[in-house]
């Protein structure tokens, strides 16, 4: 998405430790009327597939998972990090590895919000090595919901994480994909 | 707000621990098309006050703030919840206690986002004892941005945070006001 690549190349910073700062306008400070845009986006690449809820993880996926689902005129569910594997029999929960933070987290959805007859979007704001993705596809296995397919703003297609979904038949739609970056040589997209 | 109180009526659940329960449209499961519904009352509201920029917390916070920013046409700054006190240079920093989740966390804000020129209307899913409101006040008192207001989806008026803020000159607006409730007699709104 060519308006999405421009806004990162003018708005992102890269940082060492292949960090890609986009928090002027995707996940600390949200330029709402650029996210519809995305949202009306994600609907032209997914809206023929029956989507009636939309799965994200908290917190900085809120917002364009929130943004997008107008668009769907469904309902989202966010998954919730919980520190303890203590967890109640009313939730799903699956593991997910945090290389950003890391930390492990449990990915909790409660299962009166998840379930047989949901055909889901799962929706991320970035897409690398995967955990997060995997961690959501598990709970909608676990719920038998049928997933349609995983959307994010930004993969960093350098990482295993989208290929390796793609590898399993999912349908995974990137609208933006790294190629390479780095803080001396910038960003790079993929073709 | 009518539309809401019934909403909270037939889908919220009171449990004991002063605890209510709104996880099925607000802040697990968001109903995303309800929620429009209640940014546009916080829109109405506040539409004349010049507001630039909504600042909220993350993670529940996060939908409705989107939400209701698109009537305001203006973006969304979240507070990112640290668990560390060792706060960069680079961001302005409040304490606020979680009655919830009994911790403390130091709610912070790039300081690149929230400045001088800001106009801010802080909004939120639930106004209690008003912690996490009086946290966003200091972040915006620190960088000199004015405050508009408060906005609550729920308030719970029985505790001090709302009347708090309103006796320190805030203006504060819940869609929904809790006079009283328990498991057993259910929810009382105020008149």
């Amino acid at each position: 998405m060519k308006l999405l690549e421009e806004r990162i190349l003018r708005d992102g910073k890269v940082y060492a430790g292949d960090v890609l700062k986009v928090d002027r306008f995707l996940n600390h400070q949200i330029d709402v009327e650029f996210l519809c845009e995305l949202g009306k986006e994600f609907h032209r690449l997914f809206g023929n597939c029956g989507v009636n809820k939309i799965l994200t993880v908290e917190a900085s996926g809120i917002g364009v998972a929130c943004l997008t689902a107008q668009y769907f005129h469904c309902p989202v569910v966010f998954a919730k990090k919980s520190k303890t594997s203590n967890i109640g029999a009313e939730l799903w929960a699956a593991q997910a590895h945090s290389y950003t933070h890391g930390t492990d987290n449990t990915l909790v959805v409660s299962k009166e919000y998840l379930g047989k007859t949901d055909r889901v979007l799962i929706l991320d704001d970035f897409l690398a090595n995967g955990c997060a993705a995997n961690a959501m596809l598990s709970l909608c296995e676990q719920a038998g919901a049928k997933v349609v397919g995983v959307g994010t703003v930004i993969e960093k297609a350098y990482q295993k994480g989208g290929d390796g979904l793609r590898a399993h038949g999912v349908r995974v739609e990137a609208l933006a994909r790294i190629a390479a970056m780095s803080p001396t040589d910038g960003i790079r997209f993929c073709d």
